[in-house]
């Protein structure tokens, strides 16, 4: 049986190795356009930051690992362009411009999202760079290698962007950052998204939210940004507005798109075609707390829906619970962390919900060293069931959301929560910890 | 109505607050026998590191304050000898040794736990210190600050005696620690726990298991701590060596005693008679994950108890779902977290234990500052159910167990486990949280 995979990153290779580990007589066969496989993308800010470490560092596995170690026919420079479903066939062009063809018994569409490219005037100038795969962090990288950067517009404010500023930063260049939208981090409890905004402008970062660029125009051997009422003249422009699903291919091969044009997946990651699956960024999911559809590319649902495809293309029943948003990232010293819905959310779900936020303390009673941690909760008036939650401080907010996320899964209540015998010592946490003191304020509020 | 409280520190003083906020016409009487009352008993180890902090730095709020601001009768001095439960009266003597009686409608006996003291010869000589209260802190900051102290000998390896070892270490003072019994900390998972030795013994922290205290004498000005095999010069020895409830009182009041003689309870903190309550290390809790009995005193508990004894005592039924055997400490660089049952426990309890331990990763792939996480994971082969869970590393450890906690109260299975979506981003864990790794392995082992 030949099993054909398009595209090599996380969910593709993680179907590709399990699926040949789950039974090593398959023919697995994997085409993706570029020429890196496997790499981890959330990590390219961070190695961008640092000028001694080349972009490779970021390759979880080279290519020749899959070829020779583990049996995986693996084509990289292979773009697939159609998906004959009727003779089971993918055709496309190799990086010589070879045109190729090959049938499969069962297909896996793992190609991932696009970042979103603005009609912007100016967008194609030299300078102005995207972040998505390994080649984009390799023009960056060489961009500040081979230029004198010292000023950089970053528009958007998303994780990717939050992230490159700290990491141009990092590197000694001043950052402003622009985005049309009034809020900055509009999902965020606003309190909590003025913290952030605080230790973004303390390092200096510059945050113009409701600033909608027009255009981008060369200058002075430089670029300039213009937007109605501000410029920019910067040396680099990053263009981080966020991504959409690359779910072309299967449009065209008629399987059913869901939520934002994502492909649409039942909980076996098949599509809608019975020898089609997907995985991955490309596809849609279902959410643990509305049980609606949704889509949320993230790397964790990447590599565990391939496992899921590859189980089921081999035989083994595997079904995937979902995704229940969660979601982390660093601001400089600030971890932000969220799970669930947040109010906007559960009313938009049908929800009735209930929220509190909190400001305690990150330590014990007089231990040194304490800082402040915001900890929000959402809840549902009518059946007194968690939602979702926000964490936020220099310390012990990202990993606190997994006992959330934890309790979204178990579909606890609010009461149920502010039982739980949670870890307690000086150096970590106050008797009662933060999600404990929240919970039982949000339960005094229903 | 007149509420008599015993004692005054965490779990005594939760209910005397909270029983009089949901009923102020509520007579509230507490007896408090030392002259401290409401301190961090948790933080002394960690206050008694800095000879710039005055031990006093732990109150979390003085007797002043209870008396004034909540019209709570606190009598610090007062020691409660007796506890009539058919006249519902109790007796004692205070600091002057003047007697003095009072009589109750509902009594809550909230007299904490003792250190054990061992019937070793030497054990009362001077340097040779406890460490319970607040008073002990006192005794040993002050030895401290008068003698010279080089050099000390700790008797025990459980919490306090590790806090305390790394907290004289940081006052630059060389430190032995001595237990009868072979393993360093016994109910660890033995690689685990060897890891945790070798963080002791890096700080040069002398770590001799199988080395039975004979006698302590006095010696050269100083003390000598002799064993069969081996003799520690010292200018100090602490004795850590465990606590037992404080529950002469209730029985000689002829109250049922449960586990370790601990005062048994049901789920409303109620005691055997009707009108007496007991909450915080004096009493015993279910096991959440057993549901039997057990006598594990921690802070937490003892607030969460006080809470809820406030509440039935007041009219507002409150029950509590009990403890999961959470329990965090530091040992110099490395968290220490552990929820649960070990296998032996689990035995013990009628399961059939599976475990299962990885080494992973505190940040993703690549990540700079990345070091190792140790996770183990246990549950019951029968029902699939998680048993409980240890976690090791130099970050991230604490706040990661709260997910298993969690799901013990949960009573969640490893396969529902594995399914969590836990946060990702590369400073903060790999991609597939070491929980998660755990998980998937234990679950394949079962």
């Amino acid at each position: 049986m030949r099993l054909i995979i398009i595209g090599a990153d996380a969910a593709g290779m993680s179907t590709a190795s399990r699926a040949k580990r789950n039974d090593s007589s398959l023919d697995v066969l994997i085409f993706e356009k570029t020429e890196d496989v496997s790499y981890s993308a959330c990590g390219m800010p961070y190695n961008i930051a640092d000028p001694n470490r080349p972009i490779e560092d970021l390759v979880v596995r080279r290519a020749g690992v899959f070829r020779e170690e583990q049996g995986l026919d693996l084509r990289t420079g292979h773009r697939v362009d159609m998906i004959d479903t009727s003779s089971k066939k993918v055709s496309g062009v190799d990086a010589k411009g070879n045109p190729f063809s090959s049938n499969y018994d069962k297909l896996l569409i793992a190609t991932g999202a696009v970042p979103i490219r603005p009609s912007l005037p100016g967008f194609n100038l030299p300078g102005v760079m995207i972040l998505k795969n390994l080649d984009d962090g390799r023009r960056i990288k060489g961009y500040l290698e081979t230029r004198s950067v010292t000023n950089v517009c970053i528009i958007g404010m998303g994780y990717i962007a939050l992230e490159m500023a700290e990491s141009l930063k990092s590197r000694g260049i001043a950052v402003s950052m622009v985005k049309p939208r009034p809020r900055f981090i509009p999902w965020m409890n606003e309190i909590m998204a003025n913290r952030a905004q605080r230790e973004l402008e303390t390092h200096e970062i510059g945050v113009h939210t409701g600033v909608e660029v027009k255009r981008i125009e060369a200058y002075k051997g430089g670029l300039k940004v213009v937007a109605k009422n501000a410029e920019f003249e910067v040396d680099m422009v990053i263009v981080a507005i966020g991504v959409l699903p690359a779910s072309d291919l299967a449009d065209k091969a008629g399987l059913k798109l869901g939520v934002s044009q994502s492909v649409s997946l039942d909980r076996h990651m098949r599509t809608s075609n019975p020898d089609i699956y997907a995985a991955g960024d490309c596809a849609d999911a279902y959410h643990v707390v509305t049980g609606q559809k949704v889509w949320i590319p993230l790397a964790l649902r990447a590599n565990r829906s391939g496992w899921a495809a590859a189980d089921n293309i081999t035989g083994k029943e595997s079904i995937v619970d979902g995704v229940a948003g969660t979601a982390v990232f660093k601001v400089f010293d600030l971890q932000v962390a969220r799970t669930g819905l947040n109010v906007e959310e559960a009313k938009k779900a049908g929800f009735d919900p209930v929220e509190r936020m909190i400001e305690a303390s990150t330590r014990a009673h007089a231990h040194p060293g304490s800082a402040p941690i915001w900890a929000q909760m959402v809840a549902d008036r009518k059946t007194g069931r968690i939602l979702g939650a926000q964490l936020l401080s220099t310390e012990g907010a990202v990993h606190r959301i997994n006992a959330v996320v934890t309790a979204l899964h178990s579909k606890m209540t609010v009461t149920e929560f502010t039982q739980l015998d949670f870890a307690y010592a000086p150096p970590f946490g106050p008797v009662w910890d933060p999600l404990l003191v929240v919970a039982h304020q949000l339960m005094k509020k229903m």
